[in-house]
């Protein structure tokens, strides 16, 4: 029996939660066993450069404890990616660098959507630094606290405008949600807009069955 | 139930119990059936630009009477790719797209190991087109005829040849083989460069099976 | 005497008309004869990505009989370049690469007047494909179906305002129309605008009559 | 009758006649007249950047003189192109501008052959310059003093040991020659190394004819 | 003692002044002296690309004359930049590149504020032979002659608003003043923006100041 | 007084010796003091990329306790350089960003001499994410443990060797040192390849000195 690690960066139960029931339909009975944990001693939620750097240890411990044959790393500043395969030598998977990836498969042009703005310089330099610059629209922030989806009708109004903007204004075909949390908005905020939105924890999640799977 | 056709699209049964082969890793009691067909009316090998686009015409006819749920394109230049998620509306992954992605995540600069050298041109067009010229070493050709690859030990070592060639003098750090019957080489391949080496039918298949089990 | 064959892919001879006309100024008594032909096996346009695929097979076809010295495409996908450039053995003129090769010696900045919206992917795909992104500042579309194109006031209008999106949005310092019928509307549009725009039949055809006169 | 001025920035007599010779394909009884100019003042060869910064004056004022209606730039480094193009308001093509962009019909990744070392870095920069960065394969220096090109023997050798250089080691699959007097080496460079090989001069004059004759 | 010359291309004594001024900060007891020279043979501002290139050979022999360690270029075209490099074999610093480099370090997308319109091209040319495409916003003229810099509060409001767009359509998060006499307006507009802005002049004569003191 | 401070990440007092000379020529009698700091806590080397993140809080720690005008990161992975900026909001120069920077201005394609072979794929993420890949030519490895620097012979002719590879594989034409211990190597490694050779903290310690003199 596999397993695959799903590791929620920030101390907030309800965002890994909701990463569990993103898991929900990539379980299957022979398959690899899928489990979401929490990193407690992480902030409420990864907003600063400052957050992500920090939760970087405790992100090395975790893999470190943890036997899983896969790694998911639920935070879409993707923390701690390339010391993580470093130290264990497994697949992982970072939500951000998958939630990319998959879009490119999807559209021509991709969007991203931040939760706040001080999250936008961060995803610049990742997009860079993955060398995507080319398929990249933009990425603009819906402005609310991690801790704030917690009110659905809210985010999913911000989450709308701001898809709007990056469609209208930056000429985006595809949406990726940049945050962890907000599964359950992805298949309503694509039919409204019109057009494929990734949610990256899915994401992530598929590439890593695939990458058990498939064994190397 | 589900189900993903691979189709392999030239006419050589033996390319296709390869690509079956490759599809076993992902083959769950109660995930997707995959299939793979022949394209009966294409050439024996995708060579030229003319043998590429010839067989998308099969391509659709082929697509559009399979009910599948997703599709997979088993050759390297991805023919009819867009047209095919045009048409079908569905899932669609080229091996080339899903091998070149893959490859992302296991190194920083991707070398293509084709299989004739006027494939190189097609292929180059390709990762341009994608976007991903960032992110690509080379792309150098074993000089094998399609038919040939059923000469393994002479496979191998062109394989390993040219693998050493992107290595050491364009810098690749990950390999793409650049064909759909190549599976059975992976391992060995990436053992003896030390690097890692993307088989891209399995890749392909991976990413086929997560996205027709996230259902988005 | 050499002759140079202008295809139009589609079937619509309203459209060869008017590419025999922007033929016109090219004509010249020792210089090549240029003849413009219509795919008659073709759609009326070319709008989806299965229309551009599926009139391959024609003009492979079309370029096989023919014994012209050289083949101008007149369709703003370029359906078939490479493969006729396989075919043939002799210089294949696509009117988009012309048309944006042409535009990089007027401006810094390529702006695209598509027909239609469904036709943006398609274009954005191939101006990665020929590496030019850094030149591109937008493709935007007029949203008009290719038949339309007959009411040449409506078409006027929905061009100028779309061309000053792309340049006011976009930044664009030169536009290319993406579409071969619209010669007798480029010199207007481009003193409306007060910026170059470039008929990509006109610059396709100069490209074809220099390739046969030089003969290489 | 319209006038293409080709003007040859250095001083040498031979290559002006060179170019006069290159553009004998273009000359047609009701085509535009072709008339090679040389510049007087200039040094003997391009080769400084203050060679070709220091010509700039002179061209200018030979534009100012003349009453061509297109002017054709024969020295690679496109001395003053930009500057032309302001003065005059009519088309002026550089040879090296116009050779890069032939090459781009012809292949799909660049090669140049530069005349002398000291030259590469101010192609390097044109070629950014141009944003054609995506293309290019390199630009190596054949290490001949322009009056050297005298010597076609010895020319000839080192044109052809350069252009294997950027076939084998740097991956071009089609050749610029970096200079204005070679036309004659053109063809049977190309045949030995089993590539095309574009011959700027008359890739530019090609240009200016068809942007005569187009009249925008 | 050291020295370093920094060249005001045009011949308002009124920008010298403010050069002059903006390089106090940089003077030490035991540094290198730095002195602001007129080319008194420019024209009143650098706006055409004729004046950018009309003023090289003033720069040329200016360079020639003075002993100076080193050479600063106060004209955001950076005109002569690199044929002063190649007849000094010293350390020479142009605005544009200091002020560019130095805003990568301060943001990551960088928007530049032209005087004019007709400058927006020539900047666009620039940033593409730097090959800083991929961490460049946008250009925006402010539209104001050079000579009605003198007017600080139209200056200002004008600064104010073209930054705006730079920020709000763009996505700059750094601007760079396009021009070297406006280092009074840097501080109110930088506050007025929440966002840094560069003042070039003191970005290059910082890097002169620098390569001076290490010696290479 | 003001004071910057320029940390060196790994714990080898040799290497902090090396920096503090380096810093030698940038001392004036009113310009800023330049403090030379180990951290005690860290690995003798910064080898891998757990060295990288494991030795990031330790700065954030030296910095906050530090009343440092400016900080210099002495270790050519950055480790930490944007959280240390949003930690301080002072300057924060990293000496691969400013080596990088600075080699843009004495080269149109940079070399990097790493240290280590691990070290490669750090660095090619870090091009990438500043935006530089038209401007770099390669990162090879002199394939030297940190440690093995204090033979000096042994390093010089290592980086002699790597630095050939550079210019005459690659297409270099000036090389940054990609370690902080090396200053003394760099004017013979520049004399003997006959090319530029950036010491990346003398660049780096530049630049502070720069910001900290402009005041912003």
């Amino acid at each position: 029996m596999t397993e695959i690690l799903v590791v929620n960066p920030n101390s907030t139960e309800a965002v890994t939660e909701a990463i569990d029931r993103a898991a929900a339909p990539f379980r299957m009975a022979d398959g690899p066993e899928i489990r979401a944990a929490t990193n407690r001693s992480g902030p409420p939620g990864i907003q600063s450069q400052g957050d992500a750097d920090g939760v970087v240890p405790h992100l090395r411990e975790m893999a470190a404890e943890g036997g899983a044959d896969a790694l998911v790393l639920a935070c879409f500043s993707d923390p701690g990616l390339h010391v993580l395969r470093e130290d264990t030598g497994k697949p992982v998977v970072g939500i951000a660098e998958a939630g990319l990836l998959t879009a490119l498969t999807l559209g021509e042009r991709v969007g991203v959507l931040a939760i706040l703005a001080r999250s936008v310089p961060r995803h610049l330099r990742y997009v860079r630094q993955m060398g995507l610059g080319a398929r990249f629209a933009g990425d603009r922030p819906v402005d609310l606290e991690v801790v704030e989806l917690s009110d659905p009708v809210r985010t999913r109004a911000r989450l709308l405008e701001t898809g709007r903007d990056l469609r209208d204004r930056d000429g985006a075909d595809v949406l990726v949600l940049g945050c962890a949390g907000m599964a359950d908005q992805r298949a309503a905020l694509s039919q409204a807009l019109g057009m494929p939105v990734v949610e990256p924890v899915q994401a992530a999640i598929g590439m890593a069955v695939a990458s058990v799977m498939r064994g190397w």
